[in-house]
């Protein structure tokens, strides 16, 4: 999963109606609770953890002033609408004191508020002041309504048009603009011109993925996306990408600049006779420039290096062209770059780029690499849980030092290009906040009394890879175990679906649920995402919220229900799986490439089906056929032990058979109800 | 489920970037068939059945010329965009010579033609004659892709702007924009310009229902939407009604403007302090004038009676005023309203009126007597099946005379007014159609062969019914009955859902599906549709399609799955159901309210589980307990003997103290998968 805006996003499109998030049950902490503010205290009550902002407002208000705006709009996202980012765009951090990865900033005259989700209460009212209003809730039209009745009728909001994706731009519009708060786009961002000691632009050069993990060369995929130009009935003349993977992926070229993921700042503006590559020119080492023939590039199979900044120049350039049309992917692309794309018959949008659509189905040669890259990855999680094993019971373990054993683990593996996010590394309680990082102030000592949920992953230059375990030293509780059994159950209800190709995440991630909706249970977040070779952990636009694609052989997507019990544990089981044939003509399936077991102890069989168990046990026999090897060749022959035991069948052959006597024996009177278990 | 655009408007949603559907399997009939068009014969064949429309098309293109316009749109609605459309609005039939329910046609100065659902692709070949092309598809993409090939840049392209929604100009204009073709409003229908012998508008008077099947006066229904005008924060001065069921549900009235819907033609502009009722002024008795205090109407507790086509300048002359905002749903207004409703700050926009949201939710008088009507319609429908089931066998029953059979027997109920919708009576490859109607030629004679599928519904004072039974009186193959169970498993596993209140139908109707997915079965049409209160058979905005609201307590809805094989059979399960409360908090359930046994022939109870078959048996006992007493009252004993044997329990009680006692004997090798079954 790891921490980021789309796990909560779900709730705005399946919960549509609804402003609470069913099963989440997140609750602030008392106000007793030293290590949050108290700003009805007098005097306010601030933690050390809280930062003074009194300055900082006080600067970036005077530069609203002279463009007699009511209020500033400031959101958690880069000029590529990343969802991870710099330190250099973490404008919200800088401002408010908040660092959670989620959040809308909006500034008045008099008054600072944020918007953020669940996962973030606690934090925020840890880390900012009582300059600061916390609004609970992450939805455009909570902001919208709060900023119609604070802006007065008639006047303009302030924006940064590189922070809005042109759909969030739309939202913001269709709310505000019926009750005349007028929005008015200032590329130049506020914030930016007071930040003193903002950090500088990434200067570390770009590297090109070695030929070993890549199924298509850089010119084979312009002529795939150029073949798409070509057969849209609407003719467009170019491409313009704004999402780093996008230009990423096209040239099999990879940086550095945002942490856990490896993009570099770009722009790709591909047309039916050129490509235009806009990138901070001083990254591109010769090596690169031959690779992508940059040398007096003047041709359709040439790349023309382009200075980043110049982007808004050269694409206003290019729509003074007659016969252009450009087409844009609206999701990732930002409203500055929109804007510009005038008359509306040089414009073709459509919700995500051919590049993005293009790159979700794997070719075969990246199937086989992101399916090595989780073997690899299996092995440092299995040495993770058995050793934690052996040590949590002996004490001495904590969170932070768990996270670091798996994080070093990975660093081993080949091709190891560190994690691919924060590891979440969450004892007892902790576990209840589902995007919960450990930090000094809340490490807890990992214990045989407390359930543990481990959400890690990693990066390496043939995949990317996400996987969740929870698990239990000592005793669960019967409510622990039936919980934990049924994410399992809609984990694999899930899995195991069978459905025909172009079917939508959305409507089918109710398996996962419904085990759980059955107890009155539930979890408030998405149910997977999209994972690729050596990008964002979450890659887009693969997945099982509304606006996901529809699922295709090939794709990657995790699978990820949960269940959080406020105040004592967190549950989920989160597995990367690959859209597979089934011998059924013209279905698809789901095969689980995460190859870790679960938790033997919190498995309560009694409420499984056959059906799950028969799964349950397919699925181990392929961990035992695939990992063991591995981690014999590694050497590893104590944690080959640790799997083999770990993964025993559910179903002993035995069983099986007795059950089929027993039925012969029992003749019609159990086939009308047990015929189909057997 | 019924003959309407409802059906085959899910693909769009759910099979979101696929053109095809799966598993409908609709082929077009063997050219040699002489029951259609053949145009590329020499000379072309046209069937008794073709209309000859060259006359028709001479004398609209001749209106066409004048206006400079390169192509006409026409489409399948009328001015309130109803589902089901009176004579004189089937524009589509005169021109064409298609009576199929849904259809786009475009007339350019050379070519015809008409895009239409796999439904109706042979209905279209035998109606229409060579001067018309058949587009088989029926997606507002494809008409604008091909306008855009047929249409030079710049041209106007011609339509009507009371046939269109919002949602559907914004469609048209999306995809034709970008192409600089561009869109013409043009009030005045052409087709009606050159259509002679018209059907003249509706006179018949308009009716109040009896308080008996009414929870809410008119008063208090205009008090709570006026209460939702006050508490939005956008602060709308009126609600303008489009769709002829929000103004019938606002004033408890009813009409008979439209074959099986009980409308009457009409707006309401519904402000702070007035109501205006658009109306033809004749059909308003004295009488409804009284019960509407329409005399000398003057202030906000009177409705305020105008002439139907005063309803664009009333509008108008209404938005000339300060302070005013109109609060349209955008799905069920028109082009032709929505166009005056400028500027924009004085319009507010949902996907539903508040209207149409607040009728979704039925008031405990409307719940009660709805489920009474269904009490009623399940005796008619338990006549049909037992009379088919003695006359089959000896011949002579025929697809008319069951249809016939049923609506004589629904006419005999209380309250009875009619049909809701032509019944759909097929017998083996007629049911493959999946919204076929028989008709003298297509008639089919029942037989002990042949699967028979009939979908029909009454209309009652009380409410709407609509309810799929399939049944075969010989001996069904192991296919037919494996379909028919495995839709039966999806009518089940979808209506025993437990799910949180505010759930959307898209994300759960899966649960119908999957049974069939898992054999590579489907069906190519929605799983269901809203239904209430004396309205259309498909009241929306409630069921499982993509822009259907939310589920929530009080709602009703149909489920019905099916699966057709060309050329053989079709089966569909239809059932209404009500969303009500689980004992789980804050949970919601279905609970089945038609009341028909299904035909056990076609049950395979090998492949059901247990929990599968502990739900019929409820839902048997359910009908025993609540059918079983109507008849007997109904002097129905036969019927009621019938009906008894239909619905003895699938697991006898004795098979449950077997299985107990063989648990404990087994004991932990049968805990393990059998536990949660007993």
């Amino acid at each position: 999963m790891a921490m980021a805006r789309y796990c909560w996003n779900l709730l705005f499109a399946f919960f549509l109606e609804g402003r609470l998030c069913p099963g989440t049950g997140f609750v602030l902490p008392d106000v007793r609770d030293s290590s949050v503010r108290n700003c009805s205290a007098t005097p306010p009550y601030l933690p050390a953890t809280a930062v003074n902002t009194s300055l900082r407002l006080q600067a970036l208000r005077q530069t609203m002033q002279p463009l007699n705006i009511s209020a500033y709009i400031l959101l958690s996202t880069d000029a590529h609408l990343s969802e991870y980012i710099a330190p250099r765009d973490n404008r919200i951090a800088w401002i408010t004191g908040f660092t959670g990865s989620a959040g809308t900033v909006v500034v008045t005259e008099t008054k600072a508020v944020l918007w953020t989700d669940s996962r973030y209460w606690i934090q925020a009212e840890r880390q900012m002041d009582c300059n600061w209003e916390l609004e609970k809730d992450s939805y455009v039209s909570s902001t919208a309504e709060w900023l119609i009745r604070e802006v007065p009728e008639g006047k303009e909001i302030g924006f940064d048009p590189f922070l809005f994706s042109i759909d969030t731009w739309e939202a913001y519009h269709v709310n505000l603009n019926p009750a005349n708060r007028i929005l008015k786009s200032i590329p130049e961002n506020l914030v930016d011109k007071v930040w003193t000691d903002r950090p500088p632009p990434p200067t570390q050069p770009i590297t090109r993925l070695p030929d070993r993990v890549i199924g298509r060369t850089w010119q084979m995929k312009v002529t795939q996306i150029r073949e798409q130009m070509r057969d849209n009935p609407y003719k467009p003349t170019a491409v313009l990408l704004s999402a780093l993977d996008e230009t990423a992926w096209l040239f099999n070229l990879r940086g550095n600049d945002i942490p856990y993921n490896p993009f570099f700042y770009s722009y790709t503006l591909l047309s039916k006779d050129r490509i235009w590559l806009f990138v901070h020119e001083g990254r591109i080492t010769n090596e690169i420039k031959d690779y992508l023939n940059s040398t007096d590039c003047q041709t359709e199979d040439c790349v023309q290096i382009e200075p980043y900044d110049s982007v808004r120049q050269h694409v206003q350039q290019y729509l003074n062209g007659t016969d252009v049309r450009v087409w844009i992917g609206t999701e990732y692309t930002t409203y500055a770059l929109y804007e510009l794309i005038t008359p509306q018959n040089k414009l073709l949008e459509s919700a995500y780029s051919p590049v993005l659509i293009t790159k979700a189905m794997k070719d075969l040669t990246e199937q086989k690499v992101l399916q090595d890259a989780h073997v690899r990855d299996a092995i440092a999680v299995i040495q993770l849980l058995m050793w934690l094993e052996t040590n949590v019971p002996k004490g001495g373990v904590t969170e932070l030092s768990a996270a670091r054993y798996v994080e070093e683990k990975r660093s081993k593996q080949k091709d190891s290009k560190g994690p691919s996010f924060e590891t979440i590394s969450a004892s007892g309680p902790n576990a209840a906040l589902a995007h919960y990082s450990p930090g000094n102030e809340t490490n807890r000592k990992l214990t045989v009394t407390e359930m543990y949920l481990v959400d890690s992953g990693g990066q390496y230059l043939d995949g990317t890879t996400d996987i969740t375990r929870t698990v239990h030293w000592g005793t669960p509780t019967d409510f622990q175990k039936e919980a934990f059994t049924r994410v399992l159950m809609g984990n694999i209800d899930l899995s195991s679906l069978v459905f025909p190709s172009g079917t939508r995440g959305i409507n089918i991630e109710i398996l996962a649920r419904r085990p759980l909706w059955k107890a009155g249970l539930n979890y408030g977040h998405g149910t997977g995402h999209g994972v690729g070779n050596y990008f964002g952990v979450h890659e887009w636009p693969v997945g099982f919220q509304s606006n996901n694609i529809a699922f295709r052989l090939g794709m990657f997507t995790s699978i990820e229900p949960g269940y959080y019990q406020p105040g004592e544990f967190g549950i989920r089981i989160e597995d990367v799986v690959l859209v597979v044939e089934t011998k059924t003509k013209n279905h698809l399936t789901f095969e689980t490439v995460s190859l870790v077991p679960y938790n033997r102890k919190l498995i309560d069989t009694s409420i499984l089906t056959r059906e799950q168990m028969e799964w349950l046990d397919r699925y181990y026999e392929k961990i035992r056929t695939v990992v063991g090897p591995e981690l014999e060749r590694q050497g590893l022959q104590q944690e080959r032990n640790w799997l083999m035991k770990q993964t025993e069948p559910f179903l002993s052959s035995g069983l099986a058979v007795t059950l089929s006597t027993l039925t012969l024996a029992t003749t019609t009177l159990f086939s009308i109800s047990f015929q189909h278990l057997l």
